[in-house]
């Protein structure tokens, strides 16, 4: 067990943000609540991004950018929206500074340089979004709209956490215009389902697919889809969300478009996002306490390869063979490093690259030359095998599918034993407490329930699974009758 | 030409708005000053983002990514950099909104929610980054520090102007950390033979590579090299920059490092950055009266097939062809685009894809099936000619290949014609206004000189060229002795 991070079992909070700044994913700022992502956690991002992007692409989807400041008359046009971000807008209302007359050296704001509106700092763009689709669409055949934005938004959160919940953060927002609800509905379904394939077969992190009651909808919307993960603490993690918008925007933003028949009528809306917040939960799902375990489809290095030499000709022999590796591998379109630096014994390397959650580690001695064969380790496992050089890069390519296997069905098995299914109040709070994860239980519908139940155990509805089935049941807490259960927990 | 856009002879100013708006790359929006950057303009983005990336990279870069905002604290510690653009900050001061008493449904900045410190909103990002480094670097090994950050910024600026001069813009801004002041002198200058490349390679836009005057330089620099390049008015336009920084902001934020001999010694800094201007210079540079001429590198589309059909049994024959030839020329990596839609004609089609500067366009009719050909048209010089469809991708190819050269060669023999030397201030003044382009003259070296000329004239010193040749000469405006040639231009 690494000694440089506290183990999950001490604290799994602290082990968390031990990892992440060890692992040099992140750091804290001189901003309040907003971070520093670091060249290997934004490596990380950038295969996550990349991925996405293809997959909205693929989808019909094209990228657009919108302004980052929203002017608060636009911001509050839809009240529920406005209502449910207002609490936390960092907002500007001057455009200069000037020299401090009274402290040489020092920027005081010009009081003359006062905005006539303020402007709202993005913490969503529906409201900029949409002001400018009015003057795109008119007719049915500037529909659909299917833009996406990958951008940066802020919200003015009290409490924050790396990665998890910060001031600032990196997403997408997919912000489409449809001329039928239908074609909405259906937008933000295939939305959901494009986030969960990219949840499950690119971060190894399986999601229930689910929709929020209404307590738990994004402000604005008619209904929001989810996909909850869980994580090692068992606690969930909303890891993206797809909302059907209705024609709450059109409406707040008179877009409205000439259908066939020459009628006019307002625009359908669909918004979807997700954020560096996936980053957090990657880390949460599948790491320990030697540090991260990453998913090598997703990993910025899916293998390391380190050199054990005793000097200089030892070295040159090995880098000889080393550089051939490389090529072969890279050959293989794998993501591969050879570190040769001599700053390091290959004991720290080990260490440093365990932390890191490379999934395959190669070690190279001269012996091994000479016997025509490395030792290859696996980081989630711990494994090490001796293997021969001959057909290195199949079996290489062979192991990192069989890792990213390997990754999903271990977090697949700790779900699988972390939804319980509860009938009683009792029940309900002793698994909370005591196994943790999803808690599957009847409730009888109503938010004051709902509010309740989280004011007593801090658990809340994280969705009512797509596709759930109907059962008789009664609500664990007001005993009334119930049509089908709810998935609860404990959540980030 | 086309009715839709204003044409250059007429008012070049407004050809490049109307074609910037026709196009579909970017449009005004709600915020003042801010632009959106529509699908079509954020698909060239992409492009450039792309390939930028790839050489940032292939030079050894990472990414990462620093806060938005940055306390006022942190922002007035470099002077020269916060006096330089002090006048141009957006900057917040409250973090919520609340309901207004007095207006049911609006709401208001919470005068409570007044920020103890203000946050700048990152006009440049010397500041936030080297408060970082402070806590990565502690000894020569730490260093180098290559880091890029794609981004957005803000500057309120008074006068704006899509892409060339925008309140928010997009833009990458590399912050490097260096042990000796070789070593950051080599890196800036690296860095600005990236961008030379980039812009000659890519966009087709050749450019000056030279050193900016002191007046010129970016505000807490020692040094701001440039590539300037020209417009198709004969105004000259900054296309990057690249900054040798010296130890400013090292001092400024108290970044030093344990060399090698167990001495403490400031840092050495650059910088270096190109943004969403470059669509502005790409726009302006090779574009004509019926639209965009964008390089074949960056075009979003690269070639676009159009059917010409009479009827549903005609339409049929040509898709199976088009779809054969679609997926050819995609196995060749070439972005291809079939239009099909039936609800424009083929003309108007035509139009829409020289507006929107598509390199080659391929019109196929059932004729041209039996006849084994199909009509193929440069955008660059509008030649059509009827090609076999036998070896039509290795056609095109090759065809792509010659328009990026051609373009080139065009705005090269351009500029080649609007570089003038002159000696004297009438031929100074009378050239600025007849030929325009940079004109190449000798100046006495002093800020005095500079700024006079720049007031009579709206001439600036676009740069002084690197391997400037030593010419002994008298100054245009002053007659004082001068070792070298200047290039001055009237500049966006």
């Amino acid at each position: 067990m690494s000694k440089e991070i506290t183990s999950r079992e001490v604290d799994y909070s602290q082990w968390y943000n031990d990892l992440v700044l060890k692992a040099g994913l992140a750091d804290y700022s001189a901003v309040r609540g907003c971070m520093v992502i670091k060249p290997y956690g934004y490596a990380l991002w950038e295969n996550m991004r990349d991925i996405l992007d293809k997959m909205f692409k693929d989808t019909g989807h094209v990228n657009a950018y919108f302004p980052i400041f929203i002017p608060k008359s636009l911001f509050e046009a839809e009240e529920k929206n406005a209502e449910g971000f207002a609490k936390e807008c960092a907002v500007v209302t001057h455009y200069r500074l000037k020299a401090d007359p009274n402290n040489k050296g020092k920027l005081i704001v010009d009081p003359e340089a006062k905005l006539e509106e303020e402007l709202v700092v993005r913490p969503t763009s529906e409201a900029i979004i949409w002001n400018t689709y009015k003057t795109w669409i008119q007719s049915y055949r500037d529909l659909p709209i299917l833009v996406n934005q990958w951008a940066n938004v802020v919200r003015w959160e009290m409490r924050t956490r790396l990665f998890l919940r910060t001031a600032e953060f990196l997403w997408q927002e997919g912000h489409t215009a449809h001329a039928t609800k239908e074609e909405a509905v259906e937008e933000t379904t295939r939305m959901l389902e494009v986030y969960a394939d990219f949840a499950e077969n690119y971060m190894a992190m399986p999601v229930v697919k689910g929709v929020k009651t209404a307590n738990e909808r994004f402000a604005g919307a008619e209904d929001t889809y989810c996909i909850e993960a869980l994580m090692q603490d068992g606690k969930a993690l909303q890891a993206g969300t797809s909302h059907f918008l209705g024609q709450n925007f059109a409406k707040a933003f008179d877009v409205t478009y000439v259908n066939k028949e020459n009628k006019s009528e307002y625009v359908w809306a669909t918004s979807w996002g997700v954020s560096t917040r996936l980053i957090g939960a990657l880390v949460m799902a599948h790491s320990d306490d030697d540090g991260l375990v990453l998913p090598p489809k997703l990993a910025p290095i899916q293998i390391v390869i380190v050199p054990i030499y005793k000097g200089e000709e030892s070295k040159i022999l090995i880098d000889g063979k080393a550089n051939i590796i490389v090529q072969n591998l890279k050959q293989k379109g794998i993501r591969v490093k050879y570190d040769n630096a001599d700053n390091a014994r290959p004991g720290w390397k080990f260490a440093e690259y365990e932390m890191k959650g490379v999934p395959l580690r190669i070690a190279i001695g001269a012996r091994d030359i000479e016997n025509n064969v490395v030792e290859l380790a696996r980081r989630d496992t711990k494994e090490k095998t001796t293997v021969p050089l001959d057909g290195l890069e199949e079996r290489v390519q062979l192991l990192l599918e069989e890792i990213q296997s390997a990754i999903f069905n271990k977090a697949n098995q700790y779900r699988a034993e972390h939804i319980t299914e509860v009938n009683t109040w009792d029940e309900f709070t002793k698994t909370l407490d005591e196994t943790g994860g999803f808690v599957s239980a009847h409730w009888d519908g109503t938010s004051e329930t709902e509010e309740s139940i989280k004011t007593q155990t801090k658990a809340t509805i994280r969705c009512i699974p797509l596709n759930n089935k109907e059962e008789e049941g009664f609500c664990i807490l007001s005993g009334n009758p119930s049509k089908e259960r709810v998935l609860f927990a404990r959540a980030y």
